[in-house]
């Protein structure tokens, strides 16, 4: 039976899952696969920690180069993390010629022009399904099962930690710091969260797979983020009135004027599949000229879950050198020199529904004067909450809007926020009322 | 450029929606391929339909087999179905050493051992990513994603025709066979619906779908079918008050004793995500050692959905062709060699949790007769539910058990139904509390 060589450098939560998987389901892979896939190295700092998993003797490694320059090595598996050696051993790896395989989305992210057209130039595969959604095989339908298809747009839950959040917020009506702290309890959040609550995580995979959806160049910086930090229980209990959920969106459009990318917090409807998302779970609607919506669905990160999606590519990728076909699919889903520059909307020119909620004294005409002012931006109003009457101290006015333009949106609000009458910064969330259609 | 030529046989919905595609997303592939797909020809028995489609003069024949014979023809797109002139035509296609693409669950269902094998033999391609839940990806993420996963079982809404009846009873409280007639009238169920609410399309696709799971063969007729016409407004309404929705699906758990695959209606929990997919729509769940849950959801059915999976199907099969990779991944899952005979559990012998809905007179003793019956036959009952009493007739009393056999089941109903105090047939109805589980 053949053999194919492979190397994983880095063997924290999600390496090791890649090793168990590969040696405790040696025999299942082989009958799949008609050859032997050998994890000949495995480097790690820390070779003495038990990991659960047994490796023969001289697999477990410190010198990631060594293994990189391992001329006997196939496939490299970089599980490391982050922007330095791992973008280092990942350069090294294809100019040595050897395939490669990870899960770094915000090295892949932010450099993935670069190292794309290394490896293209190399003639070597990279496979990188795992690097967003988890166990979702969202890559893999955008780049092969939807090929015949032009995409126009996505909307995504691609960060486990943030749907815990809201979902906890909402289920139990408690604050963000509160659901945060438990998130943390329960290892469903870092000690430092901000990657992940600020959308930045979120913004990391909505740029992989904009770029491989619309066949173009993507820069990060382009994307707008907004995290979920300032989500509070009386907006989600507002939302629930009017039949919304609030999730944290990557949110991707093909449009004439060019593509929206944006990462924020949304109000969509209750029926939306994406509100029933609910936990660490992930999932992704693509909608397509021909396939109308798909969705996906699944754990978005974890060991197991993970690990199975970096197998795929392993085997996806050993399968091309068995029969010769490396680059068989182009890495970022067209041919190389049909890579489109294609510009990314600046934020404050999307339009899209609006949820305000502003805090004001409660006085006879604060409404008329709200009003106006969005009237004067163009801003059309849907519908006015005003809770009741409050002898002292503020309440809130709570306004839905039709489709505005979001330049208009805070130019209004700016105007809004300087009048005596209005107490504390006015609370801005978007709203896709049917983020099926464009 | 290099140039795939594809011969289309049947251009009825899909075909034409196939067509559609290659011509109008001529450049689209290009870009993505890098190479040109050509419909040289297509064949139909009706040429002179207007499909809404343009095709170059020449490119419509009548004849089916001039396609399948043409030497310059790479890639044959089966799109006529059924088991008659569609087998032929293929057998003869992977004769002549061309690939293939077909949607034909049928055909599939019940002669795909013999059409793997000589496909194998023959060393071509055979796509049939479109013969199971339209544009879901899901044979490529059995096939391919879950490839270094052990698969335990699958739970799939398959049938769009099913699924838009049970929604229609469960939303609007009507009867299966008004329910029908108007998805006869609008489209979504054929004049003649059996193949469809009796759940043999279904089990068709099921029978893919295992065999595909588990890397065996799989004999259509041991899958055991029940439709969804004996479905009462009366029973959709007990559902939801024990919180429950039902649905027509497939089932196959991957067990100790043998592989569970089976098809019929169950009652699943409101908060399971497939709960939640109404009208049209199909889903599917994949449970996996590693990756736990994944669900997929799209258009099961429909021209340009179910045509965008065969499309994604050529470019696979024409990237096998350009790099030299045909059989780049065996048909069937695993290697042809490792293809292993596994039994087909009959239905007696699997165990689930059942809900009855007797019609008994209405006096003393009546819930002491039958629970009695169903301890002696080891059936543990979880809840009884007897509705208000009435002066004359019957009234039903309904019963929620843990796990019980099939078997055991079936002899205790028997015997109640035998009673003097029971009127009518007993109605039974599975329950899958957790349908993740095993």
């Amino acid at each position: 039976m053949k053999k194919i060589n492979i190397g994983l450098l880095g063997c924290g939560t999600v390496g090791t899952g890649v090793a168990k998987i590969l040696i405790e389901n040696k025999q299942l892979l082989e009958s799949r696969v008609g050859a032997s896939l050998i994890l000949k190295n495995v480097a790690d700092i820390d070779i003495k920690k038990d990991r659960g998993v047994v490796f023969d003797k001289g697999v477990l490694v410190t010198d990631a180069y060594k293994v990189v320059d391992d001329p006997e090595i196939d496939i490299i598996v970089e599980m490391i993390g982050g922007e330095g050696i791992a973008k280092e051993l990942i350069l090294k790896t294809i100019s040595n010629k050897k395939q490669i395989v990870t899960a770094n989305k915000a090295l892949l992210a932010a450099h993935g022009n670069l190292i794309f057209k290394a490896a293209y130039t190399q003639g070597v595969d990279l496979g990188f399904e795992a690097s967003v959604g988890g166990c979702m095989p969202v890559i893999k339908s955008i780049r092969e099962s939807l090929v015949g298809d032009r995409i126009t747009s996505m909307s995504g839950i691609l960060n486990g930690t943030c749907n815990y959040i809201l979902s906890k917020s909402t289920n139990e009506g408690i604050a963000f710091k509160d659901a945060l702290a438990e998130a943390q309890a329960n290892g469903f959040a870092e000690a430092d969260p901000t990657l992940d609550v600020e959308g930045i995580d979120t913004a990391h995979k909505l740029a992989i797979l904009t770029s491989l959806a619309y066949g173009m160049e993507i820069n990060f910086n382009d994307i707008f983020i907004e995290g979920i930090s300032k989500i509070t229980p009386i907006d989600i209990e507002f939302a629930d009135q009017f039949g919304f959920k609030i999730k944290l969106l990557a949110i991707s459009k093909n449009r004439k004027q060019g593509v929206e990318a944006r990462v924020h917090p949304v109000m969509i409807p209750a029926d939306n599949p994406l509100s029933n998302v609910n936990g660490s779970l992930n999932a992704i609607t693509i909608s397509g000229e021909a396939v109308g919506n798909i969705m996906l669905y699944g754990f978005g990160a974890g060991m197991m879950p993970t690990a199975s999606a970096v197998v795929g590519d392993i085997v996806d990728i050993a399968r091309n050198l068995l029969s010769g076909a490396t680059q068989r699919i182009p890495l970022q889903s067209c041919q190389t020199e049909n890579i489109k520059k294609i510009p990314v909307m600046p934020i404050d020119d999307i339009s899209t529904n609006y949820y305000f909620r502003f805090s004001v004294v409660d006085s006879p005409g604060v409404l008329s004067k709200i009003s106006g002012i969005l009237g004067n931006h163009g801003i059309s109003i849907k519908s006015v909450h005003q809770k009741g009457r409050k002898s002292t101290g503020s309440v809130p006015i709570v306004i839905l809007t039709h489709l505005a333009k979001e330049f208009d949106v805070k130019t209004a609000l700016s105007e809004i926020e300087s009048l005596d009458i209005v107490r504390d910064k006015p609370v801005l969330i978007r709203v896709e009322e049917n983020n099926y259609s464009d």
